[in-house]
């Protein structure tokens, strides 16, 4: 690998290690495999893998990749430096590290004394010759070396001399990278830049090591702060997808790959592995089991939403006018929000994303808008319901399909001093006709939506067998109308999903049950128009 | 309002006008009044409520602060300039934001020739006298004027000249604050910082306007680009609570104000209100009813999480090894994940803020962690439900009353063809007993949880006449976990009112039933301690 192109950046991505000490996110080896072959895909040069000697999951994932290799990107093991007053070739850390069998390997080691004497509790010069040997020890063993210098900042702010002892002991012993870590996540940019400044004026003139930036995100300023490495001569950008991390997360790649792409001229992954971004950023944030963020910038589902009528008619003549880059660039998409400020361009670039072309000379868009617009005074909301907005212009449109008709339902619920027993079960009875055929279902449930859920689909599932694949993933209900106290209108927002699809439907009632009922019935019915609507499935988030 | 002082820097929240952009929140009048007092409390100076013109809601709500105005902020109607080639007594906007009473107005006005051509649709020259116009006549009428450039950073960088003759058209009406905005969020720190500098320089001579900095978080830097302006010498600092707004939301408060005050040394707001942010965050996301970001900085549950063993004997021997500030200083608190160290205190300070002395030794202290640890753990939440969390207090402390006891309910339901017949009776039976006396009554209502409130109601009227008072003032649901389809744990939040008080309760079950059982017992048995019980009472919160 080749450090000295000007514009070339080397990513190294710690999703795998430094991402899954978020708290809330655990992994299994499987996980941790597909995640690194995806991340390859991407054309990350630096995929660090875990720490083998802390972790067996992590021994394991080293040797299933020695048997199959990822395609590009080197695999990285990372590792502390060896104990206090042992041999290196002693350590059993480092014989785990070595048996993890990569060609790259990274090594931390602590720059602020105040953790040397407090968190290692030995000597300074201790210090420096673990960080030596070690190093020493895994070169002579064939390893290349990435130097991380944790609480790098700090360190240097409260003892210069000692911190940039450190970093030269790292360099004699013959790492080719030395990482400044910000630790604990309390630098500023303006800090950084000068501090990597200062850094690389001292050890620059030396032709081999090569400077990089780790940096969290505890002051909201981590992306900030790689940028601010970056463009004082850092070569190496060390963070995680999804900004996932400890306490408030490292440095996102999923704005820092293309802030340092797009908008400074460096040069990371290709083109079009870039466009790939934001499915990558998705899928990661599904193996790991966490709801992705819609807001997050670049690649959040609402990092293009435009809302009100004068942003929407001007981003369709100019989208230079409202958007910082082209969404497409990281795999997103432009995404026309739909709400009472709507005017009649937003129905028509909605309809069209449906693949529905409707000019404003249309009757049906005026009556769509009208329609919308008295939905939403009653309460609806179809910014976040867009399977419900989809259904309304379908009717409006004449081309609502029907799965199956509602003729009733009944709900009985009995607690008994409520709070000891909760799960009391609630009862739900159903009267529906589906191909001409009238179906009476009743189901139990936890609860009268449960209960009611588990009768439709009782009903639904002979006819249509894809139902049962189909889960609520989440619910919320609020009040509408304040001061009409538990007779004030609520409105109900499902998400349903089924594999990688998601979808979201709106019910409005005075009757929590029926705002519940009239959001699960359109759920089940976009559900069903998704996978066996003749025409192509028209909108889908995902 | 004296902008002189060196080092004190105006924060101009923009949470109830730029914030409620964020696709997926909305608010009521009574949420933005809500969230108005909490911000004046805590010490931010301006306080954008909204654009009255474009939104009847907003016109409601500038009306009911000029009956019960704030204490110390000022609050600030928004609108754009007036419309091309109409007098500005004349645009009904202009006349709407005079009538909204307040004594300072933000105007945005473009500053991006591309806009004013393409967006406006008019000329150059009438963009700079719609600007001049505006701004003088709304100082003709007394109002003192904050001059938001949109679109400032592109405008610059398109046609220099003229974005500074726009700044220039609103300096000689006499406007007291030039906002240069961010508005499409692709600007990058050091863009900022040379883009407010060279500002500076051109305007930075004539001695009235001062300088804003108004980021957006499309390249995840909104905060990095607001103390960039900053370290430049802006002065006022747009951004909303939680980062809340359009597409990628806004520059955080929660993060600028700490890194402003804590670690560059500016004034923003006292010691004291600082040390309120966590807790103002936390009810900001309740009132808007979107769940807290555990992982924001400075102000999240995992912000000063700390796991490990290591992290967590250094951290308790010296918290600077690990915390780049004290978490107190925000109202946040370390978490040892292991350890329920941390929680004590947080138990005793809270005892405390009800009025109860606790110390340590107090096993009841001890219990009632647990006890939360417990609920907590089950999902309920007690930051935004002080009323629940003073009856367990009571629970624990053996001076919980028993108003009544409540032996069972049931619910019945049934909808006919559930959309049409929204308001299909629901009827509840409970059975309860009070003073040693047995109660059945049935009641119906517009929905299973107005039926069962309507029971017990008619069931404790005779005892407690007060209960008649009593009034629901907000219900808010929220599932927990989840993959778990309808059957998964629901929260809800249940407000009550009477006269000036209002107090929040909780309740949490798999049936959505259950948990709103339980919150609106604990309103009814909390209405009646405020009003019924001998000690005073001890803890509302408006």
């Amino acid at each position: 690998m080749n450090a000295n192109s000007s514009n070339q950046l080397w990513i190294y991505d710690t999703t795998l290690r430094d991402g899954t000490q978020r708290e809330g996110l655990s992994v299994s080896t499987e996980d941790k495999l597909r995640i690194a072959r995806r991340l390859d895909q991407l054309g990350i040069p630096f995929i660090e893998g875990g720490w083998p000697g802390a972790n067996p999951k992590d021994v394991q994932f080293f040797w299933q990749l020695q048997e199959e290799p990822l395609l590009q990107a080197e695999i990285v093991a990372f590792c502390s430096t060896r104990r206090p007053h042992i041999p290196a070739a002693e350590d059993p850390l480092l014989q785990a590290i070595l048996s993890a069998g990569t060609r790259w390997v990274t090594i931390f080691g602590k720059s602020w004394d105040l953790h040397v004497t407090e968190g290692l509790k030995t000597s300074l010069d201790e210090n420096l010759a673990m960080i030596r040997d070690t190093i020493e020890y895994l070169r002579s063993q064939g390893r290349r070396v990435i130097y991380d210098a944790e609480h790098w900042f700090d360190g240097l702010k409260y003892n210069r001399e000692y911190a940039l002892e450190t970093l030269n002991a790292a360099i004699a012993a013959g790492a080719e990278w030395l990482v400044l870590c910000d630790t604990n996540g309390g630098t500023l940019p303006h800090e950084v830049s000068s501090v990597v400044k200062d850094v690389i004026q001292v050890v620059g003139d030396r032709n081999s090591p090569q400077i990089g930036i780790h940096t969290h995100n505890d002051s909201d300023t981590a992306v900030a702060n790689a940028l601010a490495g970056v463009l004082e001569g850092a070569r190496m950008v060390q963070g995680t997808m999804n900004g996932y991390g400890e306490r408030c997360g490292n440095a996102n790649l999923c704005s820092l790959i293309p802030n340092l792409q797009l908008k400074l001229g460096y040069s990371c992954i290709q083109t079009d592995q870039l466009a790939q971004l934001a499915q990558t950023s998705r899928l990661i944030s599904e193996v790991v089991n966490l709801a992705p963020d819609d807001h997050a910038p670049f690649v959040g589902r609402s990092a293009f939403a435009h809302k009100g009528g004068i942003h929407v008619s001007a981003v369709e003549r100019n989208p230079l006018t409202y958007e910082h880059i082209q969404p497409e660039q990281v795999g997103n998409s432009r995404r026309i929000v739909i709400s009472d400020q709507a005017g009649l361009s937003n129905v028509i670039a909605k309809a069209r994303t449906f693949g529905i072309e409707l000019d404003k000379q249309n009757p049906a868009a005026r009556q769509i808008l009208q329609h919308l617009k008295n939905l939403e005074s009653e309460g609806y909301q179809f910014e976040a319901a867009e399977a419900s907005f989809d259904l309304l212009m379908r009717e409006a449109l004449g081309k609502r399909q029907q799965f199956f008709t509602i003729k009733g339902f009944q709900v009985h619920c009995d607690l008994v001093s409520g709070i000891e027993q909760q799960n009391s079960n609630a009862l739900a009875t159903v009267k529906i006709t589906v191909n001409g055929q009238d179906i009476l279902e009743a189901a139990e449930g936890n609860g009268p939506v449960a209960a009611l859920d588990a009768a439709l689909r009782k009903a639904l599932v002979n006819f249509y067998p894809q139902i049962a694949e189909f889960e609520l993933s989440d619910y919320k209900v609020r009040i509408l109308d304040e001061h009409s106290g538990t007779s004030a209108k609520t409105r109900v927002l499902l998400e349903s999903r089924s594999h990688h699809q998601r979808w979201t439907t709106v019910g409005v009632s005075t009757n929590i049950l029926a705002a519940s009922y009239q959001a699960v019935v359109e759920g089940l019915e976009y559900g069903l128009l998704l996978y066996l609507s003749t025409e192509a499935a028209l909108s889908t988030h995902q």
